[in-house]
């Protein structure tokens, strides 16, 4: 940590605040410029101590030299991680498919696209149960009775089930019926719900929040991995942005980004990530050229009738396209789909 | 809302979309232009139409008409609401201010904390029990014992208390302690909190989420008051944008704004909105000239030992000062402090 | 043009209105909903129209349903635009590669930088003579010298030449010298500049503004296109926003979308996108897949000596590897490079 | 200048940079931590460096203790400066209003606004001759001619003239004509043009770009300062952030900023900032209680027939109130207007 003293400020002044760091254990070395004093604070890193020091009148900023997550990182973890599910992984060889419906809306509905999935030959169902919803007026999801038919639905083709969990208080439910368990846009920061999945032993899929650094989606990742769930794949979906004619804004640099920085499995969802059909298929290329582990993408059998997300949901002849699309891009990149 | 069908179509899908939207209810007056077909629909808005409509591959866009708020609307209700809590009030002439340290650290800290905020003129205590933090490695606030002295210290003192509630299954706790419930910047779309919180009947304080739209802010309050809770406080905060000097920029536009759009209360947090002690008392004196009921401002008895928010908490003689500075702004603006 | 008028606005008021209107030209079907009514103005689009009647005050929200651009537009001209350079093209089956230095800095350095771009296998050589720079104290370019080098270095090697214009006044100097001129980030709404530049005969490279929507930089190209000059390329650079960990945030979702607005030819620049040398690589492969039609790339003999984008420069044998990298995600596009 | 070596890089390689920062001219202070080893790099800061090191593969980052800006700086200007202009200044104890219409329209439409302004208590009179425009087809603004009846206008009105100069080439046309040069957000970082401003002796009025970070802004000051012309003013007029409602995000923290950054005097644009007119009232109340030294309001005697800017210009008659609604403020905080 270096503490940069603003410039004119007195003898008697930086002693103190070399005793105060001092006091907080750490190691000083001083180094005095021209105009400003600097001092390398030599130690373990605390989150607090910035925020504490830059109270001070006479300090001008506090700059972290190492980075403030640990478990999520390279250093804690050279190799990539894979996450073993029965008998698929996200983050090894195989690009891991994430394909249905935004929401549940009935068993048929969810039936046609399992099939649709399925047959395209996805290995990981999606379906939101539980719906978070700018409006009160929304349709808000058929919660317990959504879990129900994804975890049939989920039997029945052989496909791996991925839903939301919105709290702390149903995660165990949630854990039930899913085979991983995600963390949407919204509650990327909902600290209570991350420490409750560092408890279980289910993989989580954690969505980046929409106006969310990367640092600080790595440490949301650091919640769960700190109560011991070392199962976390990240998820690049868009960040809020100035540009109106996408719904987000997808940072596909995020990718090689977060595999610089961490030993985690990262998908993308185009899909929010861009909430338009017509550029899906761009962006799921683009997504695997990049190096992303896996792939999340809205899938409906009548994307005109949907309750909701319809204008960035492929139906089925068009997925099953898009499959058959990602072979070569996964290939090339050594992977396969 | 205004269906806009894309260039090219022909007859017989214009008039399928006609005959859905008279299904889901709508009158229909139709514009044929040169290029574009324009559908009008008329009826009563309903949140999932566009989506459903936009996924409809000749459709072009929808374009809302009306707006999506209902109750915290001024259609709804012409004159500014005014929240009564014990002799205080939100939303009246006085300007309401809020004020205490970050976190709750120790009894002592919140005493002086109080003491420094009572002789200076204020009438509402803020603090927090529970600390949503970005690192697991940080201080995460006194959670139950926090709630206990928040409570202890406001009757002592008068004051009343502020603190905020970090999910839907805490709120009875919390409103057992505080006189008025704040909902962070983190949990404004922790749509299962808000729909708790619209059942009781205390006080919401509703922060502005860091990345949202004032339109997702109102609908946020929709939310609280769709469940009968009238009673809600809007917090501007500061949005995130590109900007580094400052911690977040103060969208001091959002008070005239909201103020038309709504009829709720709206008051300002410099202290988050900057994160620089420097400029708290300049944008004290914006929000009130622009028309803000409130302020919420961070006063610590000695912010260089504070565990969390050091650089933007006042201590006792500056919050002093500000007070005894903000008297003729709230004056010349028709208001008291 | 659809002009929705406020709730109870009487009769007189939207006849005022439709009267205004019809002196604009317009023919005019009108819709009266429940609470507000609705007029639809059949006509050409007029830019100005919008702000003249939104600034009536029974106006409420005027909304335009055809698009701004004309000449850059799909339903200008349906099938992709294919720039003719030379031997070489932008826009057709060979992804075209742009690389070298950000600056000019000595004839040795772009010399060299130009052999490891040639044996690389790329056909256009970049350099800037003239350097927009953030501060008045850091290197400002070689300028008219530096123009002689790129020329020089170009016949020499038989590379292609692109490098920046910053004015309207050396247009016809820098014309002489480059193959394709450059419009930089800072310049894409001045405005003198590509008036000047519809006037010429030459392609022109037309960066993203760092903060511009994808509309605002159709209508910059439309602007260049209105003069005369057809020959427009388009170049994706990375957008502002609250990410530190990035220079920029790369949207590569614009590749798709531009693709599907307009036929003019669109590349991508992950050098000033990513700021981030170690996030090229993937991110020119995940362009390509993204449909891209060309990259630019910056390439100098030793980064760690360079006066400007040492972090963002490859090397020679960087920039081999990543050369021989691409083959296979561009074939499988089927592209070649 | 701090420049911190990435962990495990060994000591041949931190000897070799040692070396490096020796040969720029830089004392060294080493600080070897636990995983890190940090170097002071001590000297005059050279804005070059940091690129150049960071290119290095040995260095994690670079950091700056020091500011960019010399001469637009507190540390070299301790007090505040006030531009005077004929009986007039703008940094002083008066509120600076400049007003009038976005664009130059008529001899008569000019002639009204100056009126407007002037009866209301204004003392400059702003107006655009030479328009940036998005669109190609849109008014453009009657340039010479626009000039002219500025100067006109100003000469029999009494009023000194505030208008906009594009390029370094009409630097001296537009000197001749107004008394106050404007440098547009598009045009912040149009680096010739500051340079021709900088030789000049006339106050510029420095927008801050609609995507600049204030220290870009201060920079940009700099251009000017540094070619010998002091009498710059900065003039936030809003940021672009994801907010919809409003055509900008007004940074009014920017104002206290800036004033703690630089002695240079500092004006609002709520016109551009908000884009609604009912927001301007509460705008220019809280800019003045904010600390700023004048404000710039779009004033137009018919704005629902303007050719630009209708949406946010005020009439004569709301121009006369708020000029009289802004005298307490003022007074309020020690200002008269």
């Amino acid at each position: 940590m270096i503490v940069v003293i603003k410039p004119e400020v007195d003898e008697e002044a930086i002693l103190q605040i070399v005793q105060k760091l001092k006091r907080m254990g750490y190691g000083i070395h001083r180094s005095t410029g021209e105009k400003r004093t600097v001092l390398g604070a030599i130690g373990r890193r605390r989150e607090d101590a910035a925020q504490t020091l830059e109270a001070i009148p006479e300090v001008e900023k506090v700059v972290y030299v190492t980075r403030p997550f640990k478990l999520v990182g390279r250093e804690f973890q050279p190799r990539d991680t894979e996450i073993r599910i029965g008998n698929s992984s996200v983050g090894g060889k195989e690009i891991a498919v994430i394909a249905g419906p935004c929401a549940v809306e009935s068993e048929q509905q969810l039936l046609d696209s399992a099939r649709a999935v399925k047959s395209a030959g996805a290995r990981f169902l999606r379906g939101g149960a539980f719906k978070p919803r700018t409006s009160p007026y929304s349709f808000q999801g058929l919660e317990q009775e959504g879990l129900g038919l994804l975890s049939r639905v989920g039997r029945e083709t052989g496909l791996l089930v991925v839903t939301e969990v919105m709290d702390q208080f149903t995660v165990k439910q949630v854990a039930e019926c899913a085979d991983i368990l995600q963390v949407g846009t919204r509650n990327m920061q909902n600290f209570y719900l991350l420490r409750e999945l560092g408890k279980i032993r289910k993989p989580v899929l954690l969505k980046r929040g929409m106006s969310a650094t990367v640092e600080e989606w790595l440490m949301a990742a650091e919640y769960i991995m700190s109560g011991g769930n070392y199962q976390v794949i990240l998820c690049e979906r868009g960040i809020r942005t100035f540009e109106p004619y996408t719904r987000n804004t997808l940072d596909l640099s995020a990718v090689p980004l977060v595999k610089e920085l961490s030993h985690l499995p990262v998908i993308v969802d185009p899909s929010h990530g861009t909430g338009k059909k017509s550029l899906i298929p761009a962006m799921c290329k683009a997504a695997i050229a990049a190096g992303a582990d896996g792939l999340m993408v809205e899938v409906h059998p009548s994307p005109g009738e949907a309750l909701s997300d319809g204008p960035q949901s492929l139906n089925r002849e068009e997925f099953l396209q898009l499959m058959a699309d990602l072979k070569g891009v996964a290939q090339i990149v050594g992977r396969t789909i």
